[in-house]
């Protein structure tokens, strides 16, 4: 059984991982045909002679990869994994065809909304790792998590 | 003809855009169940009861298609649209069903680099709107942008 969080459930310097995922380079080519047709993500010979001196994965490709790594980790926000936004997203290496990637995230910051009492958000960093532990993303993410509800009339919290 | 740009080309304020193109709900769902699989990214029905109270695009779908149309714009740096990383990412409206979405990218900043003498960077912020012009998703990036060789000898621009 997968336990949900609320934000009551959370602290922060908690952490959670998911993966390895492999990275087939078909895949690579069918995001970049689709979302970022440039050389260097499409084609091995014509990316030789680029910056990434070789087929690379369009960075949006390894943030899209980390996101389905972030929903099957075991971190478990009731109503979903939902991000208002993203700060310093980074690739400080590329990702390459049969690379294996695996997440860490961790709990920054969490905080009550001033004007929605039913809210709260947290701020989370999500690390993309591949096979030699090499740092291929990093971001830290501001999630809109849901508060645990208040029993009526008493205003305590329903466990 | 496409004329490339490197750094020398552009200048601060520069502005360039691209689309619109239209949001299929196919596409939602074959992306959200890629990448992103959460009720409200993947059934119409289920995405009744969520934050989004219907169906909605991942983010990370808005930013793709987003990547697609920059490089479609007619913003064309020499050697490709390569991001180093992106600031405040941010997603104020879902992105639904059906929406044509376009961008407008700005050139905020250009600088030399102190270590590569080659190259330089770009400060773009690109804004993606919907049909009704509401911004639907909003970062900076940071892009590695090739600075005109040299003569050799003369130390002049080739022009």
């Amino acid at each position: 059984m997968n336990v949900q969080h609320y934000l009551e459930d959370l602290s922060v310097g908690q952490r959670f991982d998911a993966g390895p995922i492999t990275l087939d380079p078909q895949a690579i080519k069918r995001f970049a045909a689709e979302f970022d047709p440039q050389p260097f993500h499409l084609d091995d010979v014509a990316a030789h002679d680029t910056l990434f001196g070789g087929l690379a994965a369009s960075g949006w490709h390894t943030a899209a990869m980390t996101m389905r790594l972030l929903v099957e980790c075991g971190f478990k926000p009731v109503g979903g994994v939902i991000g208002a936004g993203i700060e310093e997203l980074q690739w400080p290496k590329p990702t390459r065809p049969h690379d294996t990637l695996s997440i860490e995230a961790e709990i920054l910051e969490l905080r009550t909304s001033q004007t929605r009492p039913e809210r709260g958000m947290a701020k989370v960093r999500v690390t993309t790792l591949n096979q030699s532990r090499e740092v291929v993303q990093s971001y830290v993410g501001n999630l809109v998590i849901r508060r645990r509800p208040l029993l009526p009339h008493t205003g305590s919290p329903i466990r």
